[in-house]
């Protein structure tokens, strides 16, 4: 390869996260995708699985057996739960050593066993699960030198971790409900009941609550300490993701003192908005690639809310970001527009 | 049965057609629903398919093969276009001689053959096409006595003949262009690439463009001097149909005669509300039994609009208008609040 | 007056509240609605505040300076905050002594100091709050003999002490957390920036976060050992409510305690509709009469969801089951189909 | 000024087309922003009038008292209608003679008294309307050397005349019924009856029918050989425009023949998509730079139809691209990702 930019591949590139991921890709300045697979799509271009690309590039599917790893700096894998083990496996063995950032959850856990309870199948690669980094770049970088695989994390994971985390860790043990909102792109580009559209609008609907299988990568990142309640809910959007969680702090803790939690834990953090004193809009969020946290206090106990783009922040956006840190590139490249030099 | 309520039963009641049946069903003043059929629901409440009417009612479904037709002063059949002449034809073979109001569209159209061309199959029962009359109560209306045999016009037809017939009938040749916008209800309840939330939300898809099915029975309708050009969009809303024509009149015709047209044609319709000077809006009609129709005349044109709930106007509404109609009950009955006396 | 039906009279009606209650009236079997006030329509049709009505009621605006209250054997009223309590002194100034149902939080609290704290405005008739009984009938009713005056409970307010109360009595001290979502109808009929289409859509957005006016009516039903933390968020829809609540339980209370505590409250109540187990959904109760209330039990917490329609249960549906109540009718009359003879 | 960039300003830019445009220009690789006016919002950072911006860039609504044309080699202006043209006429005066690209439709009409017949406000400029070009780059561009003054079309007038143009340029004399809908944002950011939320969702609304004021930006570009009905609607969503028009073919004009007219139209267009046989969807243009144009012929009559987002291909990607197209650059600079070298 001589080219001089960054060469970078998508698998299983024909649903939502792998239409955001194209999307991205496409502006981003330092890096170029030059193959994206899919098995159903193969041998057409990208926007007959993704229309609203249509016009802004000429590249066609690929057939996932006639991928070339070789040709590739880094590898994006957005297939399903299960099937993404495998395919990394696939890679690896036949000896890529490229990046691996994979969007599914099948590197998250960092034990074999939790598959089977929380995702119902028995992990294919045990093996290869501790040689992947949770990828939630605001609690996890700078990754250590030379870490090439990631595991990027849950939607729900994202943003109940990072709106947690700032006040977990300063709490020996903290204690949260939790009730977040997603919109329907969160369950993905097949129609469901869940999604039928009568179903949909105007609808509130709570599921697994207290048991959604973003729990554990939740619970890995906040630590044994942190006790947390959960309850999801689907809201009638597309976009984005939107919860609020109220904990109770510890005696003597004041505003001013979260305040400065939060404030020190997101400093240098170009994709995390802050607003203490209030609770963010989803709306400035969805289609955005921050995570938006807001917090109050009142009566010793701590009110903190956010919003993210399930699809960006949530999936694509931080895939991205993950790269950029692995290539050494300012984190929000393609991601924020660049700095206007006057 | 000594019931002094007429009594009916409906077939095949766990789609939306049904479940709006049921609730208008139950709601009626002089009508007692004893039976509701399904095969997948056989054995649970009503409420299970029609969570709506928990609480509203302690009816089960019924097996449809035990199903017992003798019970019933009139059945409504809510199955899909196909199966309806199938069960009706059986109905019939058995002895039923009772009120039959079939909302498919099996035995909408006066020639058989016309089922290969736009509906794709051989109809089952060809003979007994005749025996049922169309059932647009505001044109159809008084049935000749004796009809017993309804076949319940589609929602799309429904609003386009009702908006373009006061015109027709005085115009030897009628060239219209219609175009009319659906909610996801209508449908079906059955989850569809088409009705995806993310999909639909939003969006705006023109689908079988002038060749709708429905446009055989506008057709027979409005008779062989009209031209009917018909685009059918899916609209980002689960409930209603709106629509808007365009066509040219003849030379001589007067707003004022236009007006009067439509004055007299619906002078003594309660379902259908008219607005002279401007175009309905949809949210009125929604969620009503109306058939609302407005008009403006301009430069030698006349510009008709149209707005109706699909399920209640343009199904089950005046599927119950039809059975008033047939029972010898004012046609709006159980359908608009009774008049109240000072 | 000779009439044998009851006669009811809307004071300020061309609101959404009013809009609904009209409605519901116009269909209720044993009230005859004779008399609908609003300044800002007067001489107008009912139908040109609430085009849904066209053609279902003759009923014109009348000027509230003609109205007259001798009339009526029962009047609601549907103004703004601050302005019922000014136009229920007028009425019993004037000898009125029927009864009397006001929509507005005016009549709500018991302490007069309360509204200056709640509402910013000094309450114009306090000698009357002890004469108004607040009007939640699962909780308050039987009304004690000769109750003539309600104070219907406001939206959120209805579903979350529904929901809260089983739970509260049983309990010494009680600790609970509720997030609530509500449709864009609760702010009214009036545009504002938060009901700006573009604003809503799509959008999730907590406001009166720890400190909304409903409070004081919850904390009063609850009493004093309840300690409620309530997040309302604005939620892009146009009907319902749908909240969540999170309460540690007391050492030792079983679910199958929780079980029974609800089944008990809520046994002989046709309006609350009870989910044991599970979380119900907005859209079963949008549109329709009832309260949904679920609830599980997971170590040592309680989770209780709810859901309702805030112009229903949540205003005018509960005002008419107030009436019901009052005049001795069931309490569903008018608002569930009257139970069907076989 | 010695930057090597272009140096762009925006005056009113607090707005929805304002917002669209900063946007657009922060990811612009030629062209920096470097002052943004705005009375109500002087001294405020971007973020507060557009909250999406947040942590996007750092700059500060100006004065509009306080704006210093001198330093802009261009200047956008997004005010009202009526403003722009006396905000214009300032600048000139000034000696500004840099790039000036007007959003409003001051500067669209060629004829002084058209704006007092669709517009209602006596035109305060009437000399310079000459000076600006229509900035409907397919149809217009390359513009005659030296032109510095673009009037940007109007949204819906970007669609229509995008859709009728290949066939009207073919057509002596072209009949056209044309009913497009538009979404919320394009009645501004102030909230209006018609943007109120639960008037709007599920809703269908015509509005100025037969006159809506684009009409004579429509006729000027077609010529006086084309009669243009056009029925506005306003649909439940917050972007976008999709409409469809009804066309008579002259004797002897093939589907081929069509085809070739709108490929040829369109060739070296990149912000147009063409869709032969078939009618686009909205979702795939809105959140888009195109104008998506799709087309079928049928029994001697054109059906086209079209779809754009209302604030980029319909206002500020326009903008944005005719700037492209008067400094030098490929005119889907910004809008487009670049062509990605292998």
């Amino acid at each position: 390869m001589n080219s001089q930019r960054h060469r970078t591949a998508l698998l299983h590139g024909a649903g939502y996260t792998g239409g955001e991921l194209i999307r991205l890709l496409l502006a981003h300045p330092a890096v170029r995708l030059h193959a994206v697979t899919s098995r159903s799509c193969a041998g057409e271009p990208l926007w007959r699985a993704h229309p609203r690309l249509r016009g802004q590039t000429d590249l066609v599917f690929s057939d996932p057996d006639a991928f070339d790893a070789a040709e590739a700096d880094s590898i994006f894998i957005a297939a399903e739960h299960g099937q993404s083990a495998r395919l990394a496996a696939a890679l690896l063995a036949d000896g890529f050593d490229g990046i691996l950032i994979d969007l599914s959850a099948d590197f998250r856990l960092d034990r074999a066993g939790l598959y089977e309870t929380w995702y119902d199948f028995e992990h294919p690669a045990p093996d290869l699960l501790s040689s992947f980094a949770y990828g939630l770049p605001e609690l996890c970088a700078p990754y250590p030198p030379g870490t090439r695989r990631i595991a990027n994390p849950g939607c729900f994971a994202t943003g109940v971790t990072l709106a947690l985390w700032p006040a977990a860790r300063h709490m020996d043990r903290m204690d949260a409900f939790v009730t977040a909102w997603t919109g329907a792109s969160g369950s993905g580009a097949r129609p469901k009941a869940t999604t039928h559209f009568p179903t949909r609008e105007g609808n509130a609907r709570a599921y697994k609550a207290l048991c959604h299988q973003h729990l554990p990568e939740i619970q890995q990142m906040l630590g044994p300490g942190a006790t947390i309640r959960f309850v999801p809910v689907s809201g009638p959007w597309s976009r984005g993701i939107w919860g609020v969680a109220d904990i109770p702090l510890p005696a003597g803790v004041a505003a001013a003192d979260v305040d400065a939690w939060y404030a020190e834990a997101y400093a240098d953090c170009p994709l995390v908005r802050r607003y203490p004193g209030a609770l963010p809009e989803l709306r400035f969020a969805a289609h955005s690639p921050f995570c938006d946290i807001g917090w109050m206090v009142r009566d010793g106990r701590l009110l903190v809310g956010f919003a993210e783009d399930n699809l960006i922040k949530g999936a694509s956006g931080q895939a991205i970001q993950n790269l950029n840190l692995l290539i050494g590139l300012p984190e929000a490249t393609g991601l924020l527009p660049r700095p206007q030099a006057s």
